[in-house]
C-alpha cells in the first residue's frame, strides 16, 4: 500500500486511526507497524505521530517504538466507568477481598464480552486470566453470565448461537445455558466451574444503576477444590448490593 | 470570541484541544463549555465532537453533556504506567495492605507533582485525599518527598523556592526540607505528619527501574495517633524493593 488507503478520511479520523493501532496485543509499535495497522502512508503517519507525541497522547521510547502516553492514561481515568463505577465499587471490592482473600473482580458488558474494570488479588489467591481492560467471553465467566442474564434478547440470541468452548467444561449447549440464565435471574447470582480456566470456579452477582438496569457484575474467583462455593454467594451479593446502594446515593 | 482563537492550528491539534478541555474538575462538559475551554468556534467544536463521539473517544450523555468515552479509558490502560508499573506493583501493594490494613499508595512524579497511580484502602483505613489520577504537591506528601529526593537539582531548587503550606504542619522552610531530602536518601524512606491532611501521617519508599532511576514511590498512610510509624518503614521498604525486583525481572 503506497498512499493512504480507503475512502477519503478526515484528518481527525486519521489521528484516531493511529491511536486505534494500539491494543492489548500491540501496546508497543514502530512507525511502520502503526502505518500498516492504521492503513496510512508513512509520511502521514510520521507527521501525525509528531503531533500526538508532542501532546503526550503517545510516547516515543529510546528504541524508537511508540507507546500510549501518560496524558491519554490520565484522560482515560476521567471516563465514568473509572470515575463513577470503579471509584464507587472499590471499597466494597476491598471488603470482599478482606473477607475471603480470593480474587475479586468488577466487570461491565461491552457488546458480547465482559470487560474487566478492576481486579484485586493477593498472594494466596488462585492464578487467573483476567486483568483490568481485558475482554472475556460472556458465556464462560461468572460476571459474563450475570451480564448476559440481564442483556437484551437479541444479544442473548446472538451469543447462544455461537458458544465457543474455552475449556472442556465451558457450557456450549444453548438450551442448558438459557436455563442457567433463568436461574441467575431467579437466584440473583451466577456460578462457573472450570469453564474459563481449569481448576477455578467463580460466583458472581449484579450491580444495578439507579434506573434499575444491571450495569456491572462483581465476582469472586477461587480454586475449584473449594467445596463451599454456594456459601460464598451471599458475600458476593452483599458487596454487589452495597455498590448498587452507593450508585443510587451518588445520583446527581 | 467569534472564530477559532490564536495562531493557525492543525486539525489534529484542534481535536486534541477538545480532549484537553476535560480534566479532574471538568469531567462532564456541554458543547459550549468545550468550545470555550478549547478556544474553538462552536461549529468547529460541534463537528469535532461528532467525530470523537462516533469513535467513542467521548460519550454524549442523555442530558446532552459530554464525558470521556470507554474507548479512551481502554486505550489509556495500555500506557506503560498502567501496563508495566501498576500491574507489576499491584500484588505487592495488596500484600502491604494485607499486612497493615492501612491506605497503600503508588505514585510517580509528573513535573513538580506526585501523580497517584494506585490506591488501596479498606473500611478501617483513615480517610485521605488521594485518588487514582490525582496530583498532589511533592513537598507535602510522603511519596512526593521520596520522588523529590531523587529528582534533578533544578527541579528541587524550583520546588524549594515555592513551598506553599497545605496545612499548618507542611514544611515550608527550604533549609529544613533540603535536610529532610538528604535524610530520605540516606535512610531509604520518607515520613510526613499532618503535612498534607491533619490527623494522618505517612511513610514512603522508592521504587527503582532496572537502570537505577527512582521511577515511583510506595507509601502507607495511617492515623497520626499511631505511635509506631517508624516501625512501618521496613514493610513499606520491602514492598518497594519487591516491585523494584519485579521491574528488573520483567525487563525485555
Amino acid at each position: 500500500m503506497v498512499g493512504d488507503a480507503g475512502a477519503p478520511r478526515s484528518v481527525t479520523s486519521r489521528a484516531l486511526a493511529v491511536l486505534a493501532a494500539f491494543d492489548e496485543a500491540h501496546s508497543r509499535l514502530t512507525l511502520s507497524q502503526i502505518a500498516r495497522r492504521a492503513g496510512l502512508a508513512l509520511t502521514t503517519t510520521h507527521r501525525l505521530l509528531g503531533e500526538l507525541t508532542a501532546w503526550q497522547a503517545l510516547e516515543r521510547r529510546d528504541d524508537g517504538s511508540y507507546v500510549i502516553g501518560r496524558r491519554l492514561w490520565h484522560l482515560g481515568l476521567l471516563a465514568p466507568v473509572q470515575l463513577e463505577l470503579r471509584q464507587a465499587a472499590l471499597p466494597y471490592l476491598q471488603d470482599l477481598y478482606d473477607a475471603t482473600r480470593e480474587n475479586v473482580q468488577l466487570a461491565v458488558r461491552e457488546a458480547a464480552h465482559a470487560l474487566y474494570v478492576e481486579r484485586l488479588s493477593g498472594r494466596a489467591s488462585v492464578p487467573i486470566r483476567t486483568r483490568v481492560g481485558v475482554h472475556l467471553p460472556l458465556h464462560a465467566t461468572g460476571v459474563g453470565k450475570v451480564l448476559l442474564a440481564h442483556a437484551p434478547d437479541e444479544l442473548v440470541d446472538a451469543v447462544l448461537a455461537d458458544l465457543a468452548p474455552v475449556t472442556t467444561h465451558t457450557v456450549t449447549d444453548p438450551v442448558r445455558l438459557r436455563r442457567e440464565l433463568g436461574d441467575v435471574r431467579r437466584r440473583g447470582y451466577a456460578t462457573t466451574a472450570h469453564e474459563m480456566t481449569l481448576g477455578t470456579c467463580s460466583v458472581a452477582a449484579p450491580v444495578t444503576d439507579p434506573g434499575g438496569q444491571v450495569v456491572a457484575a462483581i465476582s469472586l474467583v477461587t480454586t475449584a477444590s473449594r467445596p463451599d462455593l454456594a456459601q460464598l454467594a451471599p458475600a458476593v451479593r452483599v458487596a454487589a448490593r452495597a455498590v448498587t446502594r452507593r450508585l443510587a446515593s451518588a445520583r446527581p
